[in-house]
């Protein structure tokens, strides 16, 4: 980190890498067995969770982590060819993102006792890595002091996808503030408003030390707390407890209230973050063009009077006539055809497909 | 033909079938290598040259001839395979329709002095072939009588992809009448004036005696006819001459001067035609549904919310979203998406996959 005079405060920062979630918005780029992290979506050559520890890498060195289900433990382990795949752990059985960061948080309290573990998801996007740097090397600094830190990013409009976080006063250290309250995504009016008030999007992105998160955690669910420190000391546990986990996610389980209690700070970024959480996102993130977006071979795609995203898949010719806001996706296997407005509604698809048998599609 | 009484007079009937054309605006279904008369397009199991050849031999038995381009020829035999491979005529190289129903006449009329021919596009839809046969019948026994005879199409709306026939005076055989002009393909107002006047579509059916039909050429071009009549006594002279023949439809060198001279009759016919021109055209001849309509198998299209067309290729899942009036056709190596009032425009891909060398994929 040379932009920085001092990094110390980094040498016992851990990034955690939360890889679960099919993608089923992605269908049928993104599969049950090949889920959006392990996918090149930005088109830059690096799948999302190669990209996710491209840039943590600078600051973590070595500790890093990621929490990702049984059947994509290899396939992360591949594609993540610089990491100890000792790191790479898988969960018993899908659980909720308290249950995987919660057991990050436990194996770290007892590996480092002056840890502090920052969660970033594999699937999302970040056009800014330097400047992500600096914001979470900032957070890090206010977690050391005991704080749960949540980076809040700046919107860049009124998105109707995301939660939001309150933003209350500024605290002592540089930067941050603290956090009010976490909402949900919001309706469009709401959204607006939210912005105009200073809101900032829920990115899902924690830096805290591993004790103050089971700590907090231990507050509402202390038998939760118990089970995953006690997992870290007697690893035999985890086939017998996991399954008896809550399935509920972090912000439930600890932000949430903690924000109510005064107790969570909020270090705002803006370095260019998306969730890509449907093909109307990705899109935003790919490069502006006239007419059509493609990510994938541009010699694939023939278009006519069109606007939209077209990604070919396989050898296949794509061609497009006088459709605005199409979005088209070849795959070996299946086509999809959409709007960008409608591209959520994918999942309805998949969910057909499951139920009529034909799970080799999803 | 047990439905009428007396079919003497189409003992002597043939029938000729041009097959040309790649159906360019039905591409990527359609390719120069498969041609749109070689495909089941109506999803009957026979394709449109067999199900003209179908309705046509009842009326004809073997006494049916097919003029088609040198790279079909095997296919149209395999197709047919009812029919005398020796009728299967092979153009040396592409002319307009002069010329090969030009070649068919002069053939005809050498071989049978009583011979009534009729001309039926090879790629075409007729939903009702038994008022077809009708319809035909009644066609021939005008010709015998030395005219040449249309059978226009009693119009279902007011279509502007199809030229127009001007009716005027009954003639003295029952459901004759003179055909006063023959007029191209109208904008939408023109369109409902011509319904509304009574015209009828031009759908290029003529039934006329051989000799006949050349004589009417031989007053705007006795070259033209003395050369296919040539070639009909010494088919050597085939390669030789071919070659020389204007490229002019039968409309243009015979029927509108016959037209304008008085000497056209047309009888009016209603029996589900359509030419299949392009894909909304398509859409047009399967059956109504809600929804999607699909050619092919229902079971490799999944639909939400959306109206239109869908023809599933190969073993691929085709899914839309959210879409009105779409068009997707699923082929191997190519994919079209557009929507039924722009499917035409499918010409100006293909040409431009000729002028950036992909020939492979029209």
């Amino acid at each position: 980190m040379s932009q920085h005079d001092d990094s110390s405060h980094l040498d016992h920062f851990w990034a955690v890498i939360p890889a679960g979630g099919a993608g089923t918005r992605l269908w049928p780029l993104s599969r049950s067995g090949r889920p959006k992290f392990l996918l090149d979506l930005a088109g830059s050559g690096r799948t999302l969770i190669q990209s996710t520890l491209d840039r943590l890498q600078p600051l973590v060195g070595d500790r890093s982590m990621v929490i990702t289900g049984r059947a994509h433990r290899d396939a992360v382990i591949e594609q993540l060819d610089t990491m100890n795949p000792d790191h790479v752990v898988a969960e018993p059985s899908p659980r909720d993102s308290m249950a995987a960061i919660g057991l990050a948080a436990a194996l770290l309290e007892k590996r480092d006792p002056e840890a502090v573990m920052g969660s970033f998801a594999a699937d999302h996007v970040i056009t800014d890595p330097e400047e992500f740097a600096r914001v979470v090397s900032r957070a890090v600094r206010v977690a050391q002091d005991g704080h749960l830190v949540t980076i809040g990013i700046t919107p860049t409009g009124p998105a109707t996808g995301f939660g939001y976080i309150e933003v209350g006063d500024q605290l002592a250290q540089e930067g941050a503030f603290s956090a009010a309250a976490f909402v949900e995504k919001p309706d469009a009016a709401t959204a607006a408003d939210y912005v105009e008030r200073g809101f900032l999007w829920n990115a899902g992105m924690f830096v805290v030390r591993p004790g103050v998160l089971l700590d907090l955690l231990a507050e509402t669910d202390p038998d939760f707390a118990a089970k995953l420190r006690a997992i870290a000391w007697n690893p035999m546990l985890l086939l017998r407890d996991w399954p008896t986990f809550p399935r509920i996610s972090v912000d439930h389980a600890v932000a949430e209230p903690a924000a109510a209690a005064g107790r969570v700070a909020v270090v705002p970024g803006s370095f260019g973050w998306d969730d890509v959480g449907d093909f109307a996102s990705l899109q935003q993130i790919l490069p502006e063009v006239e007419g059509v977006t493609v990510l994938g071979d541009e010699q694939r795609v023939r278009s006519i009077d069109s606007a939209g995203l077209v990604i070919p898949g396989g050898d296949r010719l794509v061609a497009v006539i006088g459709l605005d806001d199409v979005v088209v996706v070849d795959t070996p296997d299946a086509v999809l055809v959409t709007t960008r407005a409608r591209a959520q509604e994918v999942k309805q698809v998949v969910e057909a497909l499951r139920e009529s048998g034909r799970e080799d599609l999803t």
